[in-house]
């Protein structure tokens, strides 16, 4: 009947329940270490308006069955010599807590792919850093899981080679790669489609090269950190925020700490909660924060938040990504303009592609991105295909079955609303349905004017050759039975205007293309 | 360029990201708190093998929209005044953490959902216990969310009414019980058939009540505590068992901390790690740890884990809740032995139901538990989703589209590898799927039998109708034909065992009803 109470530090927690960081199978979680060190490489090179180089090499452990040695080099910003044993081995320690968009979200992901190699081959990981392209820092690092600490097996700071400037990190994992090959090829394939900016290059543990050179030369604008949006403030937040505030009274509080709050809206949110703009922010009490917070709720004037820190893949990108991983017959994007849940602002694309080298199935092929990185695993528990097989009548778009029907989705938002640490399925939130909704009907719509055009073409062409297998006949027996010679019959189908479906049939094909 | 690092609490981690604990929309969240408080109350009963009786209250706050009071109190075993304050108000803080079977996993749910209440209401939770029926706790607390400590509002000391010993939560919330009454009710019903030794009542805010009276008065077996199996031990917790041990020399270690381990297979597995058997725990090196770990993995011939402290539902008892919910024309239940993934052992139950009130689908209704929790969020992330969808071909059981087919799993574990920290969705560990796909095999061959069955009976009933409608007929035209007495048909159909094919048929609809 003894209940014994514990405490567990957070790099225990995730230690014992690693399922939950992605961190599963040994095909899974070498996935999951790569995608993670990737994305920290790629947010590194953004950070500094760098047009990102990421290199990832996997080698086999001499002797050790099921043993990797993985290493991923970047050119970002680096990260300071005093802050690397914190940032690589404390679990909820890193840079990722800001209101911006990045890929990285839980500032967990370099941590735990470090920790998951500590646990199952008891080496410690090896992280290089230079900020400045001339002084480099070297650890070797382990985590102390019971006080979530780093251990520093050793340290080392000498000059850059050849004036490199980036973070290396390199450690040791057991790992099934002929069980997530496949599953790390697509991510590569589909991460150098939405960043046609970054060069991507992965050597394998039996030396094949896969290397994404980039095809634009123009870094993305850097993400930018905005003030929180009143919408989605609770009163933890709001505490914290009356608290560091500098602002001497509440109206220049509202105006200073929030985006889309001016003098006349902040007045009028006081008003609301019964507050003066002269009062002091340190000196509210309990029952006026709330108040405060209730007011933000009730309000219902604010304008939507700032899109401007958002980076969205981009139309053009997003068409030519797609055209060159399927060259399908049509393609059509739509992106809708910045929406936004609980302060969180937020851009939706979508995508349909048809034919080429889309298979045929009785289903839909999904291809889901967020902040620019491609979500493989669980999409059945993404808020994308609930929306494509719940919220849309494919048959109303004339889509037959089986098709050879792509669909993508792509969110870019300063939050992205993750259900698992893992990264891998987005939460249905009401907001985000909706956009999808429509920005994929709208894709429907257009998809549907296609398969129209085809059918009415392929109508045209069936009826030519009706017409051009029996009107020679019938000119033919009309002769024979007149006693006359045959006549031409060209003018008579010319008249009949069959060329004219078939030339206006292709006509409107091209200029589906170049609507798509 | 400048990139800000810092460390963020447990506490924080859970605030910014409460998503990934299940706590996404205002309906969602009231669905998790109630089942988070629900489950450690079970827990709480059965830990001191107490018949458990759950009361939750739901009441709409005075003047306030979408804000709700929740209270949930049972009789179970108690939290000591003492660790009140940390086990409600600190993540990551709790009693959850051993090797036995719990409905909670994390030691998150409770203080997950009183910081939900916390930061959507601003108001404090109020928490009392009793662990021995004479002197009870009051404490009003809130959560530190910076620092992820209790803040103690108000404590009293004063003795329990009516010798009532338990625990009772109650706090305010933010939520939408229009939008979950559904989800809610359906967690209380389908909690209560896996349960039938619990009494659950619930009060919704409307005043109407739901009262599932115990069916089973016999307590189920409580949880043990186990020692870890040798599979899935990795270099982590060796090093810390090695530390905590107080054997002398290995051998004795080896036997005293794991099961499964006598002192023939210590001495093997110390061979294959190249160390004596009279070595010192405390003196081993880091190669040394590493090398008994990787003899733990080449060792191969461990014993299965014990399934001791595993409670699954029981054929009867599931067999039971089907039929009192589903009232089916056919219910076929499997239960699986023992198995285990990476040293944890579990056991997986599978029934079929077929008929009754299940309405007739293109597909199937899917009833997943876990640990006697019902699962009923992200059901397509679910490893039970993937075996039936993918791993089953059902038109091999002759099961018709649309059918009345529901399929019904449920695992216990010491560790159910959940996916998600709102425990919805379990990873797909391959041992798993291949016993849930055995089980459900198993049941379809018995549907199949069943399927035939009522498929031969109809065919015998068609056969019959029509004799019976041509018979006579025949036997009329033949009679005037010859001029004779019409004869009496009856006799004929008795030969030709119309009547016996009809018996038999309901005859193997009996059978079946008992097999099932």
């Amino acid at each position: 009947m003894e209940v014994s109470f514990k405490a567990i530090s957070p790099s225990e927690f995730f230690y014992k329940n690693r399922d939950i960081a992605g961190f599963s199978s040994p095909a899974r979680s070498l996935y999951m270490a790569i995608r993670e060190l990737v994305e920290n490489a790629l947010d590194a090179a953004e950070a500094g308006r760098i047009l990102p180089d990421v290199f990832v090499e996997l080698v086999e452990e001499d002797g050790e069955k099921n043993v990797y040695r993985l290493r991923v080099v970047d050119n970002g910003v680096g990260v300071p010599g005093d802050k690397i044993p914190s940032a690589f081995a404390t679990v909820l320690y890193g840079s990722k807590y800001g209101f911006k968009q990045s890929r990285g979200t839980f500032g967990l992901g370099g941590t735990m792919a470090i920790l998951y190699g500590q646990i199952t081959t008891n080496k410690p990981a090896r992280v290089m850093s230079s900020t400045d392209g001339k002084t480099m820092y070297v650890y070797d690092l382990m985590i102390d899981v019971v006080e979530n600490k780093p251990r520093i097996i050793s340290s080392e700071k000498k000059p850059s080679p050849n004036g490199w400037r980036g973070t290396s990190v390199e450690f040791s994992l057991e790992a099934d790669y002929p069980g997530s090959r496949a599953k790390i090829l697509d991510y590569f394939k589909h991460t150098a489609v939405v960043n046609p900016h970054a060069t991507l290059t992965f050597i394998d543990s039996r030396g094949r090269l896969y290397h994404y050179p980039r095809t634009v030369e123009k870094p993305p604008e850097p993400p930018v950190e905005t003030l929180p949006h009143p919408v989605g403030v609770d009163v933890e937040m709001m505490t914290r925020m009356l608290n560091e505030t500098k602002a001497r009274n509440l109206a220049s509080f509202l105006t200073t700490s929030f985006q889309q709050i001016g003098d006349k809206t902040a007045k009028e949110v006081l008003e609301l909660a019964g507050l003066r703009p002269d009062q002091s922010p340190k000196k509210l009490d309990h029952d006026q924060v709330t108040a405060l917070v209730n007011a933000f709720k009730r309000y219902g004037k604010f304008r939507a938040p700032d899109p401007k820190p958002l980076s969205p893949v981009g139309r053009e990108f997003l068409e030519a990504g797609i055209r060159s991983i399927f060259n399908p017959d049509f393609v059509f994007v739509v992106e809708r303009k910045a929406s936004s849940y609980s302060g969180h602002p937020f851009i939706v694309e979508a995508a349909i592609a048809y034919g080429g080298l889309i298979p045929a199935t009785e289903t839909f092929q999904l291809y889901r991105f967020a902040n620019k990185i491609p979500l493989l695993y669980d999409e059945r528990a993404d808020v994308a295909w609930k929306v494509v097989e719940e919220k849309i009548d494919w048959s109303n778009y004339k889509v037959p079955k089986p098709a050879p029907l792509a669909v993508f989705t792509s969110i870019c938002s300063t939050k992205i609303p993750y259900k698992t640490v893992g990264k891998e399925a987005i939460s249905d939130r009401p907001e985000l349905e909706r956009e999808l909704t429509m920005a994929l009907r709208e894709c429907g719509r257009n998809l549907k004017l296609y398969l129209s055009r085809i059918e009415k073409r392929e109508a045209a062409a069936k009826r030519l050759s009706l017409y051009t297998k029996y009107l020679p006949m019938i000119a033919e027996f009309a002769a024979k039975a007149a006693d006359m010679r045959k006549p031409d019959i060209r003018p008579l189908l010319k008249k009949m205007g069959i060329q004219e479906i078939e030339q206006k049939a292709s006509a409107s094909e091209e200029q589906d293309r170049e609507a798509g």
